[in-house]
């Protein structure tokens, strides 16, 4: 399975924990070391966005918190707590497949993945991905605003 | 103790176990309802900031991931992931006790905690102090750069 596609089955996870759709992994040399479901209610827990968890799994799994050179494919645009952590951990690119225009720290909202004064800087790709849309409506159909 | 004491013994803490010094607290109605020390090298893990652990101990305490109302007093100015998490937990006010002129998302950096996009904004306050700011320099010149 690609990266991109089991993003999207942990979207699909996350909602059918009545948690709004979004998943992430971060893969590195063709390795997929790291991934997680958005899971803020179950876990009552603010910091538990797919990204972070993804990229707390990552670090974990490999036991360094630096992931350099490593790829994080999210549903969903970062927000910037995720940016952040994106940042701190050393990733050098990340993937997105949908737009959050409320949240989203790679160009919706803000933008600092390349400041210019951080010690670290990573490239985005925007991949726009029709099923991930078509969940993120399902849930505030079924669910209430996240 | 207060809170900005009790922040700083976490730094101190955090020092002893040769973490770069920074401890934080969130509290309350006058009651202090979660606390962390930077623990990124010991736990593995890149998003072990002493806010961020700070912020997931509260919103366990209190069984809730919205810490609507609470003030998060950190040692040192909290960086743009650290920030994030304070805007997604509903923190209200901010105080840190030492800038951070490298990662500071509070005005040293970058300053997103009005953003007017942001369906949630934080006050800051910054409240310098002597003692943290020695803490670090120490542990420069004892461990070398963080």
């Amino acid at each position: 399975m690609q990266a991109a596609e089991q993003a999207i089955a942990l979207a699909i996870a996350a909602s059918d924990a009545h948690e709004f759709p979004v998943g992430a992994v971060v893969h590195r040399d063709g390795m997929i070391i790291g991934a997680g479901m958005n899971q803020k209610e179950t876990l009552k827990d603010p910091s538990a966005h797919a990204e972070l968890l993804a990229i707390r799994a990552a670090s974990e799994a490999i036991g360094d918190w630096r992931l350099t050179g490593a790829t994080l494919v999210s549903t969903l645009e970062p927000c910037p707590m995720c940016l952040g952590a994106i940042l701190q951990a050393r990733i050098e690119h990340v993937v997105y497949l949908a737009k959050d225009i409320r949240w989203g720290a790679c160009g919706s909202v803000m933008d600092f993945s390349q400041h210019h004064a951080l010690n670290h800087r990573c490239t985005l790709e925007y991949r726009p991905n029709p099923t991930v849309v078509d969940l993120m409506k399902q849930f505030f159909k079924q669910e209430g605003k996240r």
